[in-house]
C-alpha cells in the first residue's frame, strides 16, 4: 500500500476574522501550506473541510472557489463535512485519494468562519448536529450535552470543578506561546472560580461548566500538502509521515448509549489507527484532542488509552499532561483556548503534529522529541470521530 | 489496483416529499440498496451526498444521523460535497475508499430536500454556488447562466428554440416510463411553445428558456452499494464494474473562461474517465447527462466526444439520442423530467447506470444490449464536474 505523507502545513491566525471572505481565509492558509512545501501548483486534488458555509455565509461550492482563488484548475476539489470533526474527514479523504492512485498530491485545507453570527446563532449552528426532533427541540445544545456529561462523570469517579479548571488553566499556558491561539491570555484557578469580579466571566453557561470550561466561537482555518511518500523529496520540507487513521461512529442520540459516559466512538476510531500505525497508546509523544469542554480532553485522554477510567485527572493534577510533562496533550492551546472554528478545527491538529514532530513548535510549548502524534476530533457529541497518528520520519 | 463493483440500487420516488424528513428519505433509499444486494449490514463506511442540508433543512450530521437510522454504527460516515454534483462525489469518494482498503463495502446515499421552501428560495439556494461579490449580487441565479449560455449557442451555431424543445419532448416521453420521475407528463411541441393557455407553464423564465427547458425542483434520495469486486460474490446480485471516474474544476466564475461555450471541466472529466476504463465515447452504449437544462444535454453530448461541436442536434432531429435510437441519453428522463433533487442526482444516474447495464429498466425505455454507460454530473455552472463510466462484466 502506498505510503502518504505531509510536506506543507498553513494556518491562519484563529479569533475574529469577519472583515475577510471565508473562501480568502482559506486560500492563505492553503499558500501558507504550499509556500511550506516548496510549490506554487501541482495540486491534483482539493479537499476541502468545511461544516457550514451555506448557513453561516450563505454560500457553497467553496471547494470549487478555492482551487479558483488559488489557481489551481482541473484539479479535483471536494467538500467533506463531518461536523467538528469535518477537518479531520477532509484529511482522511486525501489519505484515500493518494492511496488509492486516484491522485499524488493532495491540498487539504478547512476553514469555518462563525463570528458574523451572534453567539446564540453560533450556539444554534452547532446544535443543527443533534437530533431535530427528540433532541434539538428540548433545549440540547453542545453545551448543555457537555454539561450532563460532565455531572454524570463527576457523580461516578468523584471529579470536582476545581480539577476540571486545572484543565483550562494548562491549555491557556500553551495557547499563550501558540500565536495563531484565538485566546492569548492566561488564566488562573482563581479567576476561573471566583464570580465575584466579572459575571459575564465566570457565571455559569452550562452548570457545571463555566465559560473558560469551553471553547470560544472563533474564525479560523488551517492547510495541509499531503503527497505520496515515494514522490515526496521533491518538495522543501522533510515528509511527517501518516501512520494510522481510523474513524467510527456511535449512536446519533446520546440517550440511545447504554452508558452516555463511555465514548464508544473515540475507542474504536483510535483502535483502528494504533492497529494501522502498528503502534498503541504507550508509544504517543503527544496527542491534541477535541477539548471542545475540557471535559473532553480529560475523557478522551481515557478513551484512547492514555489513562484508566477516572484516574487521568491525577496525571494532570501531577503535570504529566503539561508540555514537559510524560505526555503532553493539547500543546497548542486546544480548542478551548487555541479556538473552535468547528470545520477547521481537524487540520489545525495536524498542523500541530506536523509542527511538533518536526521540532518547529515556539520556545516553551515544543514537545521534547516527540516520534508519534495523536489527534482525536470528535463530531457532534461523539456520534463520529476520527483519530490520526503521525509519525517521524 | 483494486477493482471496486456496484452491487446494490436504491431510488426513492423523486417529487414533492416535504412530509418526510430528509434522513428518512435518505434511509429509505439506502433500505433499498441494502435490500438489493440481499444485506442488512456489514457496511464499513457511509457516503453521503448532500449539497444543502445546513439551509434547507438546519440540520447538520446527516451523515452520522443516516448511520444511526439504519443501525450501521459503528461504520465510518462522512458527507460529500460539490453542488448539484455532490452525489457523483460522494460515489467517487467511495470508490476511493475500497480501493485504498480503508474499506470494503461502501453505502453511497444521496439526497436533497428542496420543497420545503418556496421557488424563490430554492432559487436562491442554488445560486448560493456563484461568486458572492461578482457574480450573485448581479442576479446571476443558475437559470440567468443557462439562457445566457444558451443565446450564445444559439448565434454561434444556429440552434432555434423549437430544436431545444425537442429534447424536452424526449426527456418527457422516458419519464412517463419511470416510476422514480418527478414529472411524469408527456409534453408537445406545441404545448411547450404555444403561450396563449397557460403563461405559468409556457412563459419564459429566463429567455430564451422557459420552464419546459428546466428541471423541476425536486426532493429525492439515491443510494448504491460498493464493494471490492474481489467480495462480491457474496450479494444477491452480480455486480456492475465501476470502469471509469474523472473529475475536473474550471474557473468559478464564468467570465473567467476564454470561451464561455467551451466546457472544459466536463471535456477534461470524461477524457479522465475515458483513460482509466480504457475506451473511447465510441464505445458508450448509452448516457445519462446533467440536463438541468436542455442546453447542457446537448452540449455535454458534444463535450464528452459523441458528437463534434454544433452537431448534436443533428443527431436530436434523427432520434438518435432516443431510447431506440443509436445513442440513447436520459433514458431515465434526465434532470428535465426525472427531476433534479441536487445533492442525490449523480446517484441517480448512476441507480440509471446500474438498472440499464443489468437490463432491469422499464419496459418501452430499457436500452439494448448496453455494455458502457456514461453519467455526467455537472456542479457550479461547470466549474465542477464528474464523469463516470461503469461497464456491464
Amino acid at each position: 500500500m502506498r505510503k502518504v505523507g505531509v510536506v506543507g502545513i498553513g494556518h491562519t491566525k484563529f479569533g475574529n476574522l469577519s472583515d475577510y471572505e471565508l473562501v480568502d481565509i482559506m486560500a492563505y492558509a492553503s499558500l501558507n501550506a504550499m509556500e511550506d512545501a516548496g510549490i506554487d501548483g501541482g495540486i491534483d486534488q482539493v479537499m476541502v473541510g468545511n461544516m457550514g458555509a451555506g448557513m453561516l455565509n450563505h454560500q457553497t461550492g467553496i471547494e470549487s472557489a478555492l482551487v479558483s482563488t488559488l489557481n489551481l484548475e482541473p484539479a479535483m476539489a471536494e467538500l467533506v463535512s463531518n461536523g467538528p470533526a469535518s477537518g479531520s474527514s477532509a484529511f482522511k479523504m486525501g489519505y484515500m485519494a493518494i492511496v488509492s492512485g486516484m491522485a499524488d498530491v493532495v491540498l487539504v485545507t478547512a476553514g469555518e468562519q462563525m463570528r458574523r453570527i451572534t453567539g446564540w446563532e453560533a450556539t444554534d449552528f452547532v446544535a443543527t448536529l443533534s437530533h431535530p426532533e427528540v433532541e434539538y427541540p428540548y433545549g440540547l445544545t453542545l453545551p448543555a450535552f457537555a454539561a450532563m456529561f460532565t455531572r454524570a462523570y463527576m457523580a461516578k469517579y468523584g471529579l470536582t470543578e476545581r480539577q476540571l479548571s486545572l484543565i483550562s488553566v494548562k491549555d491557556h499556558l500553551n495557547a499563550e506561546k501558540n500565536p495563531f491561539a484565538h485566546v492569548q491570555l492566561p488564566v488562573t484557578m482563581e479567576g476561573i472560580a471566583d464570580s465575584s469580579h466579572a459575571s459575564v466571566v465566570n457565571s455559569y453557561v452550562s452548570e457545571p461548566l463555566r465559560l473558560y470550561h469551553m471553547c470560544p466561537v472563533s474564525d479560523g482555518a488551517a492547510s495541509v500538502v499531503m503527497c505520496a511518500m515515494d514522490g515526496a523529496a521533491r518538495f522543501k520540507k522533510k515528509p511527517v509521515r501518516i501512520a494510522g487513521i481510523g474513524s467510527a461512529t456511535d449512536t446519533h442520540c446520546v440517550h440511545n448509549r447504554k452508558d452516555p459516559l463511555d465514548l464508544k466512538a473515540v475507542r474504536l476510531a483510535a483502535e483502528t489507527a494504533y492497529k494501522m500505525a502498528g503502534i498503541g497508546p504507550k508509544d504517543i509523544s503527544f496527542a491534541e484532542l477535541h477539548d471542545a469542554f475540557v471535559i473532553l480532553e480529560l475523557c478522551l485522554a481515557e478513551e484512547v488509552g492514555f489513562f484508566k477510567k477516572g484516574k487521568a485527572i491525577e496525571a494532570i493534577e501531577k503535570g504529566e499532561t503539561e508540555v514537559s510533562g510524560r505526555l503532553p496533550i493539547n500543546p497548542s492551546g486546544g480548542l478551548k483556548a487555541k479556538g473552535h472554528p468547528v470545520g477547521a478545527t481537524g487540520i489545525s491538529q495536524i498542523y500541530e503534529l506536523v509542527k511538533q514532530l518536526r521540532g518547529e513548535a515556539e520556545k516553551g510549548r515544543q514537545v521534547k522529541n516527540p516520534k508519534y502524534g495523536l489527534a482525536v476530533n470528535f463530531g457532534g457529541f461523539g456520534n463520529n470521530v476520527v483519530a490520526t497518528i503521525l509519525a517521524k520520519e
